[in-house]
């Protein structure tokens, strides 16, 4: 043997999934999400809404890589730009140009621009994390070094130190030691377990004027009146809660919400890396809600997750090049060009059609499948869903007592792969999300067709059935 | 107009290099490296060791995407290995398994054990940064928390928050805020401008005795005797410097370091980010120096630029399930498929031959050449390497004091595409790196032909003498 | 001249106000509180309720230096300690022994053990902030090193960085940089401002259940139900609030907390630095709730302000030799024997009678006095009072809406000294608090005579009579 | 029983000494420094340079309250200040102004500007460490916000968290969780333990070298050249270390190191709590160096032990009011009349000799006292002295290893009060200090006699003598 490289002889080219398992269990961390499952699964293939084991049984994916996957397992038209791009120019390094990451640029801002009535610029870098650590950097340097933010119950940014911080789940942060930025924490309207008696909308004017309220003296702790500042230099939401279960808050929050900010100067930060790129049936879910972001940060669906590109619109006043200058951070894949290619097609192809209209329609379809679930199974706690951001929760008899065993154990049913339609077998690709972890949160493939929705309906109630009897 | 994405019709699909220049000035942000220079480059395509603007000028890459592409720009076999990846599995949630992440753990953790004598564990992510931010994490909770660390003056090792706070330049962390986790800088024996009259390994050795005073009583600040505890919970380590400027430091160095941190129970983490996956002539460039790291982090190069994928490999006791388990730290992208496909693919490539010594005679002959322009240049103070990881200092016509501002006109100089060997006009890609931006960082293709080293010493010595003449 | 001091002739012995006032102007920082008034007052001696400036004019001191002169000026029994202390041992190294310190420490340890049920020691220092920051290096060190705090909205625990980071007011920290350990503020029951249509005790369980709701799963940023274990490390209160505007929160608010603190492994801390020493009527004003802090703070009054003496008691748990040893903290002045004999001698004094059943009756006569008061004039929003800790608002002709600016105003009117109750010219000494600053806190001397009450009174009427013309 | 303080009956008005000692073990925190030692001595009286026991034994105190009482125990022109103040002003809030507070602030404040050129203004509050936060307090304010200072290796400032921050030793650091404002500690030129080969002047040129390399290139890791931007806000210094074990650098070392702070904005804070007040024969022992500071924190024997007041003095520009408005600060006993009166009396009374030139002549004849015991005793490793702040070093046989354990029983030794000089018993107070713990630190009464001088030389022969033969 002449290499230095003492491995190559060490791993059959051709392992078993035992020989695998076995070389997991003892070579991979687990510290990842994959041993969340007792016996996590292995895939080898996909295409459009599924993806495929050893055996090729077809799994339908209601998840599809938390959002990643928007246009579903390898959509042709972004697969071609992806080898068009590793047969011209898959490498180039961030310091240089190259076109597609000026166009996708320009692509992002000019339509900021237009929805959003400011002009801004774009920052590029991979990883929904790294982005998010960026968007903290251009909120600190904006505010003179301010590292303070406010961020939601429920609110979920990532798992960098940075990130964390401003992550609510104090289970990311409990072994990690001292976070000095943690971000303080506020009450999301998350109806379905709010105050009894309040509607949508009253629930939500409620979390606005309970935050307000900490602006009423300098004793509220965060606002001194005399000199007219806040400790807090932004908010940073998610429109629409990702890990925190898909909740949708009431249309008037964000409104109402938005004007303490601006009469406190506090900027609000838009994460839309999970709910972006047309998951609720626009490019930013932000849209939905009548605010305009100071700094929106995206990722995941941008390539189709075929690449990890992520990266920030902000203000012109918070990026132009004299406050925030060349050098002011970096990393080497940022703007890679694997990534601006893909994430450039893109956009082009969803500015194609009305896309919105179509995935509004799929997502009010799908929507009424669930509620009818609902209707016949009464550990169906809530539905509900914005496009194709959907959500299921799963209780006790009671229909309100979160139950997470259940969940988990329908989840691991459905990786089976023994539900029968039509004669054929299939698997189903759940995700659990929420506060209480028992709310599946539903992702479909943006391009599901309608079979697919009846065949997702199908399988779902096969599921809370044996749930139901088990 | 059907979209609701107002962007489609503004962007001319065959926009031109003045009109993208224009999008760029207005749409970009630049913040990042790009307007380091006074009018950045745009590349369209690449190949082996060039790549080639639109007027097809083949630009000589000396740098290689800060050594992200060691194995050429579209090297064969690793872009096959991506377009086979994209027709069958290029997307799958991290949360399941595929075969090329365990194969690829497998392979490197295999390798560790072999030459760290140590079982370990790898866990993936993607970006340098978010792998340093895991690294960080996997530390903090193995020492109960604590979140202070030593990394070396002119360390780089990302920019993110948590990174920023153990890279030793001032200016990544001077524009945003506090920093409660700023490592404490530890000098590294940079010989050419180290102490007058001391040998490099006299220098290596004073350097730790240095940092040993720190332990000599607790009044020194780092160190409680009577408890047997350090507040400082690893020493970060570059083993040779990146952006500090291909920094070599003498081969006694990490061992004596090693002792002293063993002595006071305090953990070494070696970034391989730049250094890593043959740069060096070894796998890990750690390898050179005799010592074993207790956390390994790894990133550019392992995909030769086609993918993020970064991860670390970490010994057992660090990052078994127990103490690391699952949920500990995630991201979207980590371990995704196109990364560990090609990755794999990288690795078993460089263990069919041994590739190691072909680096080492490349390298050998590359500093050769070096050497004879040093010779005949004044303006050249220093020059140095280690397998194709090779440095050049420019300098006033002393051969010492470092002189930026040359460089940065060679590095114009050679974007300009306008140097000519035997008839040929070409461009020379040169990296700018070190404490005081003077030293030209040399990161050739590691497959780079004894011609195209030839190419590279004819062209920086017209560069060269250019510059003497300005 | 023979000294190289250079200083002693340029001050007259018998500098007049006006020169005096023109040195304080010049060498005096401005940064404590006495620039909150336009004219400090200067006061040449002292006597019981009252202090009188150069011209002999008494002044009814309501205030009593923020409840640190709870026995009266120059109190003649405490004083007599002080003379007796001066003329054997003022004195003594801390590291050596005193009798009185051991005296000292038993008697507040032996009435917490028999009152809290607990065993428990004490650690002496001297001003209130610097045992704060004892009890934080306590709390850190019993809880490894956790570093995070609950505290109150309106809560004051003083000025250092530590005890700053757990004081409400924004204004405190704003022009101090970062504050990582920023405690998070609860809101306090603080009736008269809460939301209308409680009452008092509702109002009181509706806090309770607020805090309560963070504990509700991991997502609402502070409790792993998973690990049972809390982010934060402990609650600091003061049982009613002082800097905050003596607010007397309903009877079951601390129980009711302290439940959900035991729940989830949380300690209490108690700051009785401005209420305790009979302030309330009880050695501690915690004794009134109920419940029974982990650790307890103390300062200001234990000496009758002859001597800035403080000190925690704490658990035995917390505090023993074992977990706490030689060495944990440590101040020169700490247990100094001028302050510890003072302190000794007060608790002696308070002990020979039911000094606690006198000041609940002094108090009562009052408060129906300030009540009185409200029925008459408008501008007195709330008037309510546990023992001699009184307070009274001023508020808008509506009684409600806060005005600072009429309570400036009196304040001042009551240092012009020329308030005139059966032909004598006196002044009142009054301290301006609460969220909005429209409080007049109110903490007489303990000893204040029947005579002295209706005099209070009818100042006080002179005062708001003005207020209302004005 | 009438009171509720449940107490009064349970403690012997004349407990023995075992008694107390036993409520001692009960009821005390071992937390402060009493129980370095096995069994703590009690102490009843105490005049001039003597403290004596129950049975009146004098001890000679060559420490005399860590230097707090640098006037003698009992001093009667001191006392009878404190008398007068009890009987005519002892108390009056910090927010009315007292004729002796004004006085001593303009005495301190024009003493300042004559030495070092500068106007400034005097801020008061109590305790060293208090007034050592309110000096970070001052220099976060002027700097925007900056918290990370320098301070030196073997520094002592405190034990509240902020002082805990910028002392050397980690062990007051290790159990109480992370510090994120952590000093950077520099080489403090300890001329005995430094550097074979160098004298103590080219020692203290070369700890200055080390420290400007710091500031050579950003990569040095504290200063962005481009920017002309420190990363810290300033430097704090005891000009002869306390606790580190009165080390007294060479007289070129402030006045270099001051010219490197210059060069780059950073700001030099004085600690003079232990060596100020004539300690060293001047006011401020940093008169002795050459150089000015922007902040001095004094404290301790500015009101020789009888009242804990401390403060700051702080150049116009970073104290003035517009830039340190009223309410910046603040503590309850901040410049309280017991203190201002003591230390106006104090400095009074030391400018009406040339008391400075009396302690040069009494600390020349003690270190000829020492030197001749040095030449006696083999373990005297070193002997130093700056007026009568003198060190004595106890080391091993070869007069260099640090040796604590026998200078721990050298000091349990002296505390028996069983050496004999003239027939008489006597014992000897001496307190233990420097890096290693093996240095007596020498502090005695500044008005100490020739006689006491010798019976202290004396004394020490006895107990150097028994040591080495135990």
């Amino acid at each position: 043997m002449r290499s230095n490289l003492k491995l190559a002889a060490n791993v059959h080219p051709t392992a078993s999934e035992d020989e695998l398992r076995q070389l997991e269990k003892t070579y991979c961390s687990h510290g990842d999400t994959v041993h969340y499952s007792q016996k996590p699964k292995f895939f080898e293939s996909c295409d459009g809404s599924f993806v495929f084991d050893a055996a090729e049984t077809p799994f339908l994916d209601l998840q599809m890589w938390y959002s990643a996957v928007n246009f579903g397992y390898r959509n042709e038209r972004l697969n071609n730009a992806a080898h068009r791009q590793l047969d011209r120019l898959p490498q180039v390094a961030s310091q240089y140009l190259h076109r597609e990451k000026v166009e996708l640029a320009a692509l992002i801002a000019r339509d900021a621009e237009h929805k959003f009535g400011s002009k801004g610029r774009v920052h590029f870098n991979v990883g929904g994390s790294q982005a998010v650590e960026d968007s903290l950097k251009l909120v600190r340097n904006y505010t003179g070094g301010k590292s303070l933010m406010f961020a939601f119950e429920g609110g979920y940014h990532g798992r960098t130190l940075g990130a964390t911080s401003i992550t609510s789940s104090y289970r990311y942060r409990r072994r990690y030691g001292h976070f000095g930025e943690r971000a303080q924490f506020i009450e999301f309207p998350y109806h379905f377990r709010g105050p009894k008696g309040m509607s949508k909308e009253e629930y939500g004017h409620y979390c606005v004027q309970k935050f307000a309220r900490l602006f009423e003296s300098e004793y509220n702790g965060v606002w001194d009146p005399k000199a007219g500042k806040s400790e807090y230099a932004a908010f940073y939401i998610e429109p629409i809660q990702g890990t925190g279960g898909y909740v949708i808050p009431p249309m008037n929050f964000f409104k109402e919400l938005k004007k303490v900010l601006d009469d406190h100067g506090i900027l609000l930060v838009v994460d839309e890396i999970q709910m972006g790129v047309y998951r609720t049936g626009k490019l930013w879910s932000i849209e939905h809600f009548g605010v305009s972001p100071d700094v929106l940060v995206f990722g995941k669906a941008i390539t189709n997750g075929l690449n990890p590109l992520s990266g920030i619109w902000a203000k012109e006043e918070m990026i132009n090049p004299t406050i925030f200058p060349p050098g002011s951070t970096h990393s080497t894949f940022a703007s890679n060009p694997m990534g601006t290619a893909v994430a450039l097609e893109t956009l082009k192809m969803v500015s194609e059609t009305d896309f919105g209209a179509s995935v509004m329609e799929k997502g009010a379809h799908f929507l009424e499948g669930l509620k009818e679930l609902q209707s016949r199974h009464a550990i169906v706690g809530d539905v509900d869903g914005l496009g194709l951001a959907l959500r299921m929760e799963i209780c006790g008899p009671d229909g309100f007592t979160p139950d997470k065993a259940t969940l988990d154990w329908m989840s691991d049913e459905g990786m089976k792969g023994d539900l029968a339609v039509d004669g054929r077998k299939y698997g189903l690709v759940l995700d659990v999300g929420g506060y209480h972890k028992n709310v599946i949160t539903l992702a479909p493939n943006l391009m599901i067709s309608r079979e697919e929705i009846e065949l997702a309906i199908s399988l779902l109630d096969q599921l809370l059935t044996r749930a139901e009897r088990r």
